[in-house]
Protein backbone atom coordinates (compact mmCIF):
# COMPACT_ATOMS: atom_id res chain seq x y z
CA UNK A 1 0.00 0.00 0.00
CA UNK A 2 1.15 3.27 -1.03
CA UNK A 3 -0.21 6.45 0.58
CA UNK A 4 0.05 10.12 -1.64
CA UNK A 5 0.59 12.78 0.82
CA UNK A 6 -0.03 16.52 -0.51
CA UNK A 7 0.71 18.96 1.88
CA UNK A 8 -0.79 22.48 1.54
CA UNK A 9 1.84 25.32 3.00
CA UNK A 10 1.38 27.45 5.95
CA UNK A 11 2.60 30.53 4.95
CA UNK A 12 1.52 33.88 6.70
CA UNK A 13 -1.78 35.08 5.05
CA UNK A 14 -2.90 31.53 3.28
CA UNK A 15 -5.63 31.41 2.12
CA UNK A 16 -7.79 27.37 2.82
CA UNK A 17 -11.24 26.95 2.72
CA UNK A 18 -11.44 24.06 4.85
CA UNK A 19 -15.48 23.32 4.23
CA UNK A 20 -14.53 23.43 0.53
CA UNK A 21 -11.86 20.98 0.93
CA UNK A 22 -13.22 18.55 2.70
CA UNK A 23 -16.95 18.89 0.68
CA UNK A 24 -16.34 19.85 -2.88
CA UNK A 25 -12.38 18.88 -3.67
CA UNK A 26 -11.72 15.58 -1.90
CA UNK A 27 -15.04 14.22 -2.84
CA UNK A 28 -14.29 15.17 -6.41
CA UNK A 29 -10.54 13.45 -6.04
CA UNK A 30 -12.08 10.03 -4.84
CA UNK A 31 -14.97 10.22 -7.52
CA UNK A 32 -12.45 10.90 -10.44
CA UNK A 33 -10.17 8.12 -9.00
CA UNK A 34 -12.82 5.18 -8.10
CA UNK A 35 -11.85 2.66 -6.52
CA UNK A 36 -8.17 3.55 -7.10
CA UNK A 37 -8.31 5.22 -4.57
CA UNK A 38 -9.06 2.94 -1.53
CA UNK A 39 -9.40 6.08 1.18
CA UNK A 40 -8.18 9.35 1.80
CA UNK A 41 -8.33 11.28 5.28
CA UNK A 42 -7.84 15.03 5.88
CA UNK A 43 -5.76 17.04 8.46
CA UNK A 44 -6.44 20.71 9.11
CA UNK A 45 -3.38 22.38 11.16
CA UNK A 46 -3.16 23.11 14.55
CA UNK A 47 -0.20 24.00 15.84
CA UNK A 48 3.44 23.42 15.28
CA UNK A 49 5.37 21.28 17.16
CA UNK A 50 7.34 22.12 20.35
CA UNK A 51 8.08 25.78 20.02
CA UNK A 52 4.70 26.50 20.03
CA UNK A 53 4.47 28.08 16.68
CA UNK A 54 2.46 27.88 13.74
CA UNK A 55 1.70 24.35 11.96
CA UNK A 56 4.12 23.85 8.72
CA UNK A 57 1.07 22.79 6.71
CA UNK A 58 -2.33 24.54 6.72
CA UNK A 59 -3.91 21.31 5.98
CA UNK A 60 -2.93 17.64 4.18
CA UNK A 61 -4.94 14.66 2.95
CA UNK A 62 -3.26 11.67 2.09
CA UNK A 63 -4.69 9.37 -0.62
CA UNK A 64 -4.18 5.52 -0.11
CA UNK A 65 -3.63 3.27 -3.38
CA UNK A 66 -2.41 -0.33 -3.89
CA UNK A 67 0.54 0.93 -6.10
CA UNK A 68 2.05 4.30 -7.36
CA UNK A 69 1.30 3.25 -10.76
CA UNK A 70 -2.64 2.61 -9.44
CA UNK A 71 -2.35 5.97 -8.54
CA UNK A 72 -0.86 7.63 -11.63
CA UNK A 73 -3.65 5.43 -13.17
CA UNK A 74 -6.55 6.71 -11.59
CA UNK A 75 -5.43 10.14 -11.14
CA UNK A 76 -3.25 10.82 -14.13
CA UNK A 77 -6.51 11.20 -16.47
CA UNK A 78 -8.30 13.83 -14.55
CA UNK A 79 -4.40 15.99 -13.49
CA UNK A 80 -6.45 19.41 -15.26
CA UNK A 81 -9.57 18.72 -13.54
CA UNK A 82 -8.35 18.20 -9.86
CA UNK A 83 -5.50 21.00 -10.38
CA UNK A 84 -7.71 23.52 -11.73
CA UNK A 85 -10.09 23.64 -8.45
CA UNK A 86 -7.21 24.10 -6.10
CA UNK A 87 -7.89 28.36 -6.45
CA UNK A 88 -11.47 27.55 -5.43
CA UNK A 89 -10.09 26.70 -2.34
CA UNK A 90 -6.52 28.16 -1.43
CA UNK A 91 -3.88 30.02 -2.99
CA UNK A 92 -0.74 27.54 -2.05
CA UNK A 93 0.53 24.90 -4.09
CA UNK A 94 0.99 21.60 -2.55
CA UNK A 95 4.23 19.62 -1.78
CA UNK A 96 3.39 16.35 -3.01
CA UNK A 97 4.90 13.18 -2.18
CA UNK A 98 4.63 9.54 -2.57
CA UNK A 99 5.03 7.11 0.32
CA UNK A 100 5.39 3.37 1.40
CA UNK A 101 2.83 2.09 3.92
CA UNK A 102 4.88 0.77 6.58
CA UNK A 103 2.39 0.56 9.66
CA UNK A 104 -0.80 1.68 8.40
CA UNK B 1 -9.20 13.23 17.34
CA UNK B 2 -5.87 15.36 16.98
CA UNK B 3 -2.82 13.44 14.81
CA UNK B 4 0.42 14.56 15.52
CA UNK B 5 2.60 14.54 12.46
CA UNK B 6 6.24 13.85 12.90
CA UNK B 7 8.47 14.80 9.39
CA UNK B 8 11.78 14.04 8.95
CA UNK B 9 13.20 15.74 6.04
CA UNK B 10 14.68 14.14 2.79
CA UNK B 11 17.94 16.44 2.62
CA UNK B 12 20.76 15.21 0.88
CA UNK B 13 22.75 12.71 2.64
CA UNK B 14 19.79 12.14 5.36
CA UNK B 15 20.72 9.12 7.48
CA UNK B 16 17.71 7.41 8.47
CA UNK B 17 17.01 3.95 9.90
CA UNK B 18 14.05 2.65 8.55
CA UNK B 19 13.74 -0.75 10.45
CA UNK B 20 14.91 0.89 14.00
CA UNK B 21 12.59 3.42 13.79
CA UNK B 22 9.83 0.46 13.04
CA UNK B 23 10.91 -1.59 15.26
CA UNK B 24 12.55 0.16 18.13
CA UNK B 25 11.52 4.15 18.08
CA UNK B 26 7.98 3.88 17.41
CA UNK B 27 7.27 0.92 19.50
CA UNK B 28 9.39 3.44 22.60
CA UNK B 29 7.02 6.18 21.65
CA UNK B 30 3.60 3.62 22.16
CA UNK B 31 4.87 2.03 24.88
CA UNK B 32 5.64 5.38 27.33
CA UNK B 33 2.21 7.09 25.66
CA UNK B 34 0.37 4.03 26.44
CA UNK B 35 -3.37 4.47 26.25
CA UNK B 36 -3.12 8.01 25.24
CA UNK B 37 -1.44 7.09 21.68
CA UNK B 38 -4.62 5.21 20.02
CA UNK B 39 -2.60 4.19 17.12
CA UNK B 40 0.00 5.52 14.99
CA UNK B 41 1.38 5.38 11.62
CA UNK B 42 4.37 4.78 9.83
CA UNK B 43 5.11 6.15 5.97
CA UNK B 44 8.99 5.87 3.91
CA UNK B 45 9.37 8.14 1.69
CA UNK B 46 9.13 6.95 -1.90
CA UNK B 47 9.39 10.31 -4.38
CA UNK B 48 8.30 13.33 -4.62
CA UNK B 49 4.97 14.55 -6.50
CA UNK B 50 4.56 15.60 -10.11
CA UNK B 51 8.10 16.34 -10.87
CA UNK B 52 9.52 13.07 -9.96
CA UNK B 53 11.86 14.51 -7.60
CA UNK B 54 12.87 13.28 -4.48
CA UNK B 55 10.13 12.98 -1.24
CA UNK B 56 10.14 15.75 0.58
CA UNK B 57 10.39 13.62 4.08
CA UNK B 58 12.55 10.46 4.06
CA UNK B 59 9.61 9.21 6.66
CA UNK B 60 6.96 10.69 8.72
CA UNK B 61 5.11 9.14 11.70
CA UNK B 62 1.45 10.26 12.77
CA UNK B 63 0.10 9.34 16.40
CA UNK B 64 -3.56 9.75 17.35
CA UNK B 65 -5.09 11.32 20.05
CA UNK B 66 -7.90 12.66 21.50
CA UNK B 67 -6.82 16.06 22.20
CA UNK B 68 -3.69 18.10 22.38
CA UNK B 69 -3.68 18.02 25.78
CA UNK B 70 -3.72 13.88 26.08
CA UNK B 71 -0.75 13.99 23.66
CA UNK B 72 0.92 16.30 25.74
CA UNK B 73 0.29 14.50 29.13
CA UNK B 74 1.33 11.08 27.91
CA UNK B 75 4.29 12.76 25.88
CA UNK B 76 5.59 14.98 27.99
CA UNK B 77 7.14 13.21 31.14
CA UNK B 78 9.20 10.98 28.35
CA UNK B 79 10.34 13.60 25.95
CA UNK B 80 14.03 13.66 27.18
CA UNK B 81 13.89 9.49 26.51
CA UNK B 82 12.10 9.71 23.50
CA UNK B 83 13.85 12.44 21.53
CA UNK B 84 17.33 11.31 23.35
CA UNK B 85 16.86 8.24 21.14
CA UNK B 86 16.69 10.12 17.92
CA UNK B 87 20.38 9.89 17.03
CA UNK B 88 19.92 5.90 16.78
CA UNK B 89 18.64 6.06 13.78
CA UNK B 90 18.96 9.76 12.20
CA UNK B 91 20.88 12.87 11.99
CA UNK B 92 17.58 14.49 11.38
CA UNK B 93 15.26 17.30 13.38
CA UNK B 94 11.92 16.73 12.46
CA UNK B 95 9.23 19.04 11.93
CA UNK B 96 6.14 18.15 13.85
CA UNK B 97 3.01 19.43 14.07
CA UNK B 98 -0.43 19.19 15.39
CA UNK B 99 -3.59 18.91 13.31
CA UNK B 100 -7.42 18.02 13.75
CA UNK B 101 -8.70 15.17 11.86
CA UNK B 102 -11.30 16.40 9.89
CA UNK B 103 -11.72 13.16 7.59
CA UNK B 104 -9.89 10.18 9.70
Amino acid sequence: MIKVSVMYPNTPGARFDHDYYRDKHMPLVKARMGAACKSYTVDKGIAGGTTGGPAAYVSMCHIFCDSVEAFNAAFGPHTKEIMSDLPAFTDQQPVIQFSEVVVG
